[in-house]
């Protein structure tokens, strides 16, 4: 997608064919630079340091982390040491899992001569995968944002969305976004309403950033005010991303969606999960139960990040020496507050009968 | 209350009798100072740029400025000026409202020559009726907690609050902590989870500040945490405060406050509002339709101050440049969300037939 004007991917190979660049995450929306990933202790850093963040990128960062440590050194021992480090950067995503099992797995049953070139094409091939997962996820979306603004010709449809699960997440697209940039370019008329969504703040910074850039009208809201929007009828329609969701539809994104679905669920405004069917986790049926949610440093709370007037980027404190803080990094949306999942396959209910009829092959 | 083991309160006298001093509450918690107000237009300026905030304490520091003014020139259209003058800083602000209608028309009654003693006496009696008021609010909401800690022997009660209704909002004890700065006076073992309450962070900055001041353990967290909080069983308790509560128990609190009170309702987690008599609006019931909600500046959403590792507060930008923002300050949980209203009268059902058993005067 568009970055003042040019188009970019989230992660390309450099040109030395070994070395892969990301766009540094951590700078946005402030500064602009691309960042080198050459060992796989990078690839590890990257995804712990949330240089690279959302579940798909963070897929396709594993694999080739995992190509680049099969350069390095392509020993049985060696490619499992390398996914067990690049696994523990980020437990809960279960993307990352799936890749990375993709990977090792091919490697470790073909001759270890073979198994640079095989990892590489095979990161690659989870890369544009990803691309064309995303863009099928747009256009499903997108026909229901079309069929919204059918409903009420000559206004724009009011879009809310939190976290970021953009083209910044992904490769390419985005999984909740893709349907509001297909939309767009379609020609229906939109704006979001863009959580800011802390501690990390990815919306402010990642989803106003690539809005901006794309010349999607949008404003930027605190956490606290989507209910406000709801209830006087602001929001048509919420879209978010998923980080992991059980085979019965429950939704386990950033944290805070669930208040947003509550919201949602009493005001009449539907609820969209936008997901590739890679983060789905056939193995579990309860979300709240059973999906284990990862406690981030207190200090992603208790500081923040941000450009002073300087254009230095500055952590600032935000509380008192002394108070602790907590900070649960994602949260459970049940089944029942979602609306539809919008999938690479199409849109189904969130339940097992739903996803099943998407992926009959999953059936147990 | 205690900030570092001295007692203070938020508003006093200065030693020239005319002066008013407050605390500057928006150094904290970096830095404790007191700020003079010399004129009526000191006044006003503190509480439209929240030196000064809270329901209460807005109300009181309206009725210094009148006094002040009255000193200044106690003819009837400088009385009228300055009660315009104050009225216009905050127009959601129904105790704002209350108190100079109680003050001018006794000004107005009264001889020009009697008048500046008037004032000052009857803003300095508002004062001791808010610090009585808010001590009864405590004992009352003080038995609920101590309900609560008599059905789980041993736990701690965990409380959740949402933005500052602390002794920093009024003159001293507060609204929704005085019962718990009295449940814990009064040796119940508690714990309180501090909402952040984005955008201008209130719970992270101010109610933190006073539960570390007041040795009274407690977590800061983000405010999309509480769902997830509540939906794990790690909350007993809600307790918010008010600016504004209609006849029928629909309640205007901080933006954010309505998606606590759907958690709390979902999650069969009791949802308490501590507020005094002052605040009802009699005048009107449905407060989703009828309380109009002031829109705050978008650079409160766009930026945040802190205190950066040299010491200095410091304000940063988190968003990108070119990306609008809203915000809109309050929002109105209807009264089915409401568990009861603690008042200095008792607590009540939130409902026109329980406010009226507690204020029968008022009964239209």
């Amino acid at each position: 997608m568009r970055v003042t004007g040019s188009d970019y991917k989230t992660i390309w190979l450099d040109q030395d064919g070994r070395g892969v660049r990301v766009i540094d995450q951590t700078l946005l929306p402030h500064r602009f630079e691309t960042h080198a990933l050459a060992t796989m202790n990078d690839a590890a850093r990257a995804i712990a340091q949330m240089i690279v963040r959302g579940a798909p990128l963070i897929g396709v960062t594993g694999a080739y982390g995992l190509a680049i440590a099969a350069g390095e050194d392509a020993s049985d021992a060696n490619i499992e040491a390398a996914r067990a480090a690049l696994m523990a950067t980020r437990p809960t995503a279960v993307n990352l899992r799936w890749a990375l099992d993709r990977v090792s797995a091919l490697l470790l049953a073909a001759p270890v001569s073979e198994r640079r070139a095989l990892a590489y094409a095979e990161a690659l091939r989870i890369a544009e995968e990803d691309v064309a997962c995303c863009e099928a996820i747009g256009t499903h979306g997108a026909a229901v944002i079309a069929d919204m603004a059918a409903r009420s010709p000559g206004k724009p449809v009011n879009i809310l969305t939190h976290c970021n699960a953009g083209w910044l997440c992904a490769v390419d697209w985005g999984t909740a976004l893709a349907p509001v940039y297909k939309a767009a370019r379609a020609g229906v008329a939109l704006h979001v309403y863009v959580d800011e969504t802390r501690p990390r703040n990815q919306g402010a910074s990642l989803t106003a950033f690539e809005l901006l850039n794309e010349g999607i009208p949008h404003t930027v809201i605190a956490d606290n005010a989507g209910g406000h929007l709801m209830q006087h009828g602001l929001v048509d329609l919420v879209i978010v991303g998923s980080d992991r969701t059980t085979r019965a539809g429950d939704v386990c994104n950033k944290i805070g969606t669930y208040l947003k679905a509550l919201a949602a669920h009493e005001n009449g405004v539907p609820f969209y999960v936008a997901l590739p069917g890679s983060t789905i986790d056939w193995r579990i049926g309860d979300g709240v139960r059973e999906i284990p949610i990862e406690q981030r440093s207190p200090r992603e709370v208790t500081h923040i990040s941000g450009q002073a007037s300087n254009g230095d980027i500055v952590e600032v404190r935000l509380t008192p020496r002394g108070s602790p803080a907590l900070n649960f990094g994602f949260d459970v949306t049940p089944a029942r507050f979602v609306s539809g999942l919008v999938t690479e396959r199409g849109v189904c209910a969130a339940s097992e009968s739903g996803l099943a009829r998407l992926y009959p092959e999953m059936r147990g």
